[in-house]
């Protein structure tokens, strides 16, 4: 079992038109509010690939009640903290013309007991873990240390740890030895501040992470690996759609390779971490890849050994 | 008291941005998530200037639950219809450069039962009324005929009927007798096709309505009634600010003089009428007006007796 943990989780909302003109009134259907959030990105992920997953979160309010319904419809395996702040909301609009234009609510500040009630959910439930992945961002509030504290759980426990989070609390967890963390780019210059991927993977390494992945969009991935490893790994083709949901297609991948056990086939990991990443490109909503086109896509994705100096 | 009827009320979640930008990203707070649809705006403008009003509607789902935690922490006075079927959200996403960008669901299907239950809850309080509002859009499955039933029940219960609503339902309605319908010029052509406000007008009465009122922005008021009376209304000044909610200040001052009893002084209401709907200009959220405003602008309005073929 593969366990995620979103500390803020989002109800989805979306609403398609022909045309955003801004200043106008656009008439829209009923959209369908879907439990969000990367950590339950990646558990749907899982689930749709016959993997078990169970998903932790922090939820609560009318968009909280929402979100769980979501959750039991889509029968995602799921264990809630439910507080009385209701769960924010994230509005995307999309057009042909735009692609997605989002609205991102920050989240209200979490009680602090809500933070301690996750924590205990996660250690009761890992015994059963085979990986853990924290994922996303934060509500305000969050305990100084709480990402650190889950790390040396996982770790004391035995179980692989990957960090889907970035900024400052990507960087306290990292002297605490997550076994992978995988920023992308923009994450990366917000958490070491350094443009170039492959420096600022080599900088998370140097600063604790058992391995590191900056992921560039269609330019693929850098690997570094506290063992000397390196390697950049991208698509065979450029793939049209929609990235909302492709970072944790990514994580989702990389958390069954490390599920695994120790020794992990980083050629082989990226191979399947690239596919299934395109997969969610092409997929019309986040937390949904098609195997058919996992299969397609991993017969064309690159992966070569590279320099730290040279960009592959 | 003054009862409104709001068949298809909406959730109004408000995002304000530095700039809205097609395409991007934009991180915001947590909305307030305010009852809407035009007949809580326009309780809520009654109530917030000291008048009685009851606000009836139909309200689901998690939504709906929202909605009525609103309605109760404004203390607006209240009797629901509860449905299933979620209530719509209408989304406003506001910058300085665009003002506001709407979008506004549809609704659901509301099934026959709630129509019935709505009227039965409005003919259980028609005795105490002094006036009633049916006001804003339908959701699908409204039955043929029921805007007319509704006036027909005041009628009989010798209670003033205003019509806040426009196209099939409002041309459904005029031969059943309303007091007063009210569409701006865009739900005037909506309803007889005619692009001229005092051409709709009188074509609104003679089909039934015993005044029509036809808005026209700034441009303010065309009213004509059953007994020949004519006269243009306008505000002093052109008024700066947020349009929505000011047609609900309007609706909201001509049920309170069609409240106080027969013989309408229509220069009288339409001054009141003007300054109320300006107030609502300047006020952040519809729904909301202040006393001071509206004596500022009362002041300047202008009304005048007018020819039908002259626009004044």
């Amino acid at each position: 079992m593969i366990i995620t943990v979103t500390p803020n989780p989002a109800l989805d909302v979306t609403y398609p038109v022909p045309r955003l003109t801004p200043g106008s009134s656009h008439r829209v259907q009923t959209p369908r509010r879907r439990a969000g959030g990367k950590g339950f990105n990646v558990a749907s992920v899982l689930a749709g690939l016959g993997r078990r997953a169970l998903a932790l979160g922090i939820v609560g309010g009318e968009t909280g009640s929402a979100f769980e319904a979501d959750l039991l419809s889509r029968r995602l395996d799921h264990r809630l903290v439910h507080i009385a702040t209701p769960t924010r909301s994230s509005v995307a609009i999309t057009d042909d013309q735009h692609g997605a234009t989002l609205f991102n609510e920050v989240g209200e500040p979490v009680p602090e007991q809500a933070w301690q009630a996750l924590t205990s959910i996660l250690i009761e439930e890992l015994p059963g873990a085979e990986c853990v992945c924290v994922c996303g961002s934060f509500a305000p509030g969050v305990p100084r240390g709480w990402t650190a504290q889950i790390v040396r759980a996982c770790r004391q426990a035995g179980v692989p740890v990957v960090l889907d989070v970035a900024g400052p609390q990507l960087m306290d967890a990292l002297s605490a030895g997550p076994d992978l963390v995988k920023p992308n780019v923009r994450e990366a210059v917000e958490t070491v501040g350094i443009v170039d991927p492959a420096r600022s993977a080599e900088l998370l390494v140097s600063y604790g992470a058992d391995a590191a992945i900056v992921s560039d969009g269609e330019r693929g991935l850098i690997t570094v690996t506290s063992d000397g490893g390196r390697w950049c790994a991208r698509p065979g083709e450029t793939v049209a759609g929609n990235p909302t949901g492709a970072g944790d297609a990514l994580t989702a991948a990389l958390a069954t390779a490390l599920a695994a056990g120790p020794g992990v086939d980083w050629p082989q990991a990226l191979r399947t971490a690239v596919s299934w990443s395109a997969a969610a490109v092409q997929a019309p909503v986040a937390g949904e890849v098609d195997p058919a086109d996992v299969e397609r896509f991993a017969a064309g994705v690159r992966v070569q050994q590279c320099e730290l100096e040279k960009v592959c």
